[in-house]
């Protein structure tokens, strides 16, 4: 696998089927691990799910809710979260602008 | 592993060795992949290295030069990098303020 540098502005956003409001831009597909940008408008959530493998999540705009197993936390730009496996979690955009993350997975089939 | 949730600011920035003016936070050491956050002071480098783990690359503010075996890129805020394993690669921060990434690795000894 060569190299890859590009802008995310040109990186299409997909819709995600399971929200609404909520998109994702595939950046890197990697051999071990995956980048990806979410963009949650304001009001968006992503109701609770799990699956078997974790999140690693860094915060770059606006102001979220975000809920791992029972606990909930407020988050914004600059925080960083680790989601581990099959942790059911929710995400809710409480504030005015887009609520936008980086998140990587492990290269796996979704 | 459980969840994480944390603030970078919080993160104790410790200077890398290789390097002048460039400082590293340890986000989230994952099972799979860690997440760390670089800052490059304005005219920090890093020169030339490679090593057998790929880089996924986040950039989230400032303004530099990346080397990536024979190619030169100028990179900002919004700019996504894969950098292959083995594969020669160096930074250099062109602007007047702090060139800040975040970077995931394998979980591999370093």
């Amino acid at each position: 696998m060569h190299e890859i540098v590009g802008k995310q502005e040109e990186v299409e956003p997909e819709e995600v089927k399971q929200a609404k409001d909520v998109y994702i831009q595939w950046l890197v597909k990697g051999p071990n691990y995956h980048m990806r940008r979410f963009t949650f408008k304001p009001g968006a959530k992503m109701n609770p799910h799990s699956h078997p493998w974790e999140h690693e999540i860094y915060v770059l705009r606006g102001k979220a809710t975000v809920g791992i197993g029972d606990n909930k936390y407020h988050v914004e730009e600059g925080y960083y979260l680790y989601i581990p496996p099959n942790v059911p979690h929710w995400y809710r955009n409480d504030g005015d602008v887009d609520f936008i993350f980086i998140c990587v997975i492990p290269n796996v089939e979704s």
